[in-house]
């Protein structure tokens, strides 16, 4: 992720010149020297360290962004709020729930600034379907279904651990496609659709052993492969997410579908710059789902890119939240999702777990 | 329903004028003298009858085709199959458990000859999956899902109960959208990916009561608006279900997807002629969702219709049911799904609901 | 075609109930008596006979429907209109303009009921486009396009001439893809979008000789494996037409897209039951392509049908002008498109095959 | 064109850090001081002229890349290129087929190293498409088609000429849609199916007249709004074009398809990361039309991009061309299309509105 986080930082500046703030990269750092000079000359870093505790304690930088693997998020995150910086963390906030509480702690205290990189919400169309569904174009809400399917743990040679493999080892990444992938469909929820009060769960290890990378031996896989979960939104509409990396035939399918009262919006990000949108209040003989090409000026972060028609890809995603993070420390607002908003997806993701390894419905309340 | 079955049997001969058996229309059956003579002229019956247990009693009649609400099925299929009579029936066997499994020991005591009117197996689409499936092309299954999504019971002024609107009231229909929609689903479900082992619902009810039509009282609704749920099926792999008639937009989305080691199927309701077909063993620079248009004279049932790239539609299931059934009565094969094969359905749609009434999974067992 | 007429005739009276004529099947003619009588036995024919002036000669035959090769369209179209029958033709009317112009002069001097089978007008979408721009929604029109593309002759092996290959001769034929593939995309702009001034047109010949079944020789091809033309509407708006049956991949795609000022309609015969419209005037973040699924009791002919969300096929739209054409028995209307229609279409498919031939264009002209 | 020609310069680096070369972005030039100085602040350009004179005189420019309306690129580039500098030349090469023939002349005489920003070629999934076709995978080729539709200028109140209209003035633009859109789908044409030899074609107008921003004055429009034509390929098969830009709800539809005896091909700008693929060697009953999401890194370009399922927008295929550019510094080959190639495309933008003119055919030749 260091790749599209360092691209965002080098493009803001070419399309959001209006912006007080520029982002300065003063620093990569990484445990491994060489690597982390190549990738600092690769994306233009001033310098580079290998110990995080030397970046915290530079007094030249002013906000610390966090890519590691989800179990050194709590440490660093810790230390840096507790420094005065600025945090943007990857996503999820942590691999355990406890961390993630006194990650969310301890930057309320150090009042920093802060924000998680759940970037899907700044796909234009995401961002759209947000403003559709808050201007009440949709009514009461009925429904909201996501998933978010991969197919690229199927063959069984596939290793765990190590460079690359860190998500399918459950100590690096505390849990499998629900921390990973319904973590994202979970925070575009909670934000297009509010609260969520219980779910029910079911977790799946289609493969049960794999090499460790690491150890050089087969062992257990303690990651989730599958997990399904429906569940009750406060708003009184059903919920029903799933997660796989075993969906063969789709890469980085991730797709939700709202249905209110009078329109229901639909997305997928193999699609991303298409929203599907009906309103049942079109004439009724010319009614039909409209896929939109969200590439107009009047849509969300388009006046930024290019002529209507003409489409953006994933990174963009990151250089909005680059863009509405500097824009933020202009003003008094956040740059949701901050850890406090990160928080209330780590404990739905903790609630399913739960819920799937207890065979019961779990609620989500306040830890 | 009386019409497309009506229909399959008017049809069944110009297309497959190969079988030994034709079907002759002796009589309709309805409470109401006036509209069943209607029906019958207009659909070529030779005659009519008011009282069912007339039409069984009736030595001209070989087989009786049972389109009533759910409640009325038992005893009718139970009197018919006593008589000797052979029986098609529709769908859910029954709006109880107790009465389908009283209605699949009479068929299985009268040895009579059956069918249950779950019409989508005989999509050609859906049977070209079947066939592929079962030919190994997708090897192990990982993962089943389906939903059926209505949109037509929205509006609060919708009333309940009587003409037309019988399926909102308990009492005829036994359940809602579980016995109507996702009857279906599971259906096509246990033909294609085996026996369900348990599953974990939730249902809701959306709009709490209704104007009653037979009463004219506003009565409490009791069918469940909506219904989803997950399960394990026998071979391993996790299904995932939902049903509503609260997705705006849509009409009657029935759609599934199974994914499996080696290859995918998708397909739905909407655009019922195409199969979607992913195979990971194709040349990976070329490799994806294929969008087969089941029009071709080596594809199921398309050699009776018409040249390829021409379509048909809903209602030509039921002409390849009546085939089929016709078929089986040269042959020692059964007419799948029968009421032993509905029972399942039965079955499975039984321990959703109670799953859903209790908050907690629910084996499905020989019963 | 048989079939599909047969088909349409059987089926008219119990969807249309409220028709106040009924087709009778009193005979069915055809060359070779062991084939016509099973045809008419499979699909309900009173009676058989195998010469067509017989046929003519009954007193109990009030319509001649006639699905000969093109060329012998004439002299029984002409022979029975002299009788007084009514007439219902398949198209293109016939396979040179003269002989159009002799059946159209002879329909116009006899006074009887016709139709011309241009099916494709009475596919619900496609009527629903027609009301669609009537209604002016399109506003002034700048573009109309449409094609016809298949691919069952790209084999050099396929042979010419004989049973179900008169189309690849041009004796019987008399022209290739224009006559049978164009002349549908003509009629329906024609009467979308109104007449068309003049043409320019290439076509060509990919494969130039295949063996000629009747003659056992190799023989020259002369009917165009593929059409293309652009036109001057006399609305202002351009046209642009294709046929081949050399697009591999595709089995029977015929598509039109008219683009308006305000609004904009799209269609594919692969997906017959779906119409796409585009409306300039929605609001500007939601505007988008509509995919309307056409199976709403509103739109055309559907009330005749299912349930919302269930589709029709390619047979219905011979239902729909067979019940059209009884309709027309009631009233003072014509059953569109009559001979006088048809030999536009004619005209226009002329001018094409002059235009191709002289590398010039040509106006469409009285003859 | 500017800025994503600057994003190219500016993101190369990092993406594809093996070239030996690195663009270094000396000087920005534009006759307005004010804007020019901003544009450099924007992205990143070391200095800024005002006349393109004095930055062709400069010693520390290498590479001329030229954005301008087309008809200022030929004094620009055969200046550039006496003095020996790389040219980048936006296309069409120049708004003349004489200019168009001194440009290529001048650059070759010279022998420095070019590229004209035909950008299409350089999506993955038509670079795709290309090394398809050269594997032979398509067979003998029967049919290209494209179109480029655009619905930008219907409403009759948009002015021409000057700040961001110059496209609507024949001065400067030399045609309208047939140099701006045609000349794109022909350059993609020529690369994929080889040479043209002769065309037909039609243009239009639509709108007569319009106030030009710069004299203040209703004048006459002059540059074509829509065009379409009919050719022969060398290789035998036959080509059909279209391009407007009063094709209500197309925003930039750029597609293509081209049909061969064994497979064919389609694609388009909006869904720019797909690529149909259609094989007809694919066994028959799974045979269909194939969508493949070009991102994964065997696919061209997509290893340097984000992980298989993540797209990629419009400006990428810029970064491509710098890339190749870079590239072809290292190695004898050139980057096509060079001006050589583009003047093979203006030959065929030059017969195409000479044949509209004269509603004759023209040959391609020579010039």
């Amino acid at each position: 992720m260091g790749r599209t986080h360092s691209n965002g930082y080098n493009r803001v500046s070419s399309f959001f010149p209006e912006l007080a703030y520029r982002p300065i990269l003063k620093a990569a750092c990484s445990r491994n020297k060489e690597r982390v000079e190549a990738f600092a000359a690769q994306w233009g870093y001033e310098s580079t360290e290998t110990d995080w505790k030397a970046l915290i304690a530079r007094d030249d930088i002013d906000a610390i962004d966090i890519c590691t693997p989800n179990n050194l998020h709590a440490e660093i995150a810790i230390a840096a709020a507790n420094a005065g910086k600025m945090i943007l963390c990857e996503k999820p906030l942590s691999s355990t729930l406890g961390d993630a509480n006194k990650m969310a702690a301890a930057i309320k205290k150090a009042g920093v600034k802060n924000t998680v990189w759940y970037n899907y919400r700044r796909v234009p169309a995401v961002t759209l379907a947000k403003q559709l569904i808050d201007s009440g174009k949709l009514g009461k809400i009925f429904h909201y279904r996501a998933n978010f399917l991969q197919d690229w743990t199927i063959s069984p040679d596939l290793p765990q651990g190590g460079e690359g493999l860190w998500r399918l080892d459950v100590d690096a990444a505390g849990s499998g496609v629900t921390g990973d992938l319904l973590a994202h469909c979970i925070d575009t929820a909670l934000w297009l659709n509010g609260g969520i009060k219980d779910v029910s769960a079911v977790t799946e290890i289609f493969i049960k052993e794999r090499l460790h990378q690491e150890s050089g031996k087969v062992e257990k896989i303690s990651i989730d492969d599958a997990c399904i979960f429906h569940c009750h939104f406060a708003n009184g509409s059903l919920g029903l997410f799933e997660s796989t990396r075993y969906a063969r035939g789709h890469k980085a399918l991730y797709t939700f579908e709202i249905n209110g009262e009078h329109a229901s919006i639909r997305w997928d990000l193999h699609d991303m710059n298409r929203l599907e949108y009906f309103d049942h209040r079109d004439e009724s003989i010319v009614r039909g789902w409209r896929s939109i090409l969200v590439t107009d000026g009047d849509q969300p972060y388009m006046d930024k890119w290019w002529v209507p028609g003409l489409i953006i890809g994933y990174e963009h995603t990151f250089v909005h939240q680059v863009a509405d993070f500097l824009k933020s420390l202009e003003t008094e607002e956040d740059c949701a999702p901050t850890f406090k908003d990160a928080l209330e997806t780590q404990k739905v993701c903790a609630a399913v777990i739960e819920s799937a390894n207890s065979r019961s419905w779990m609620e989500i309340k306040d830890v």
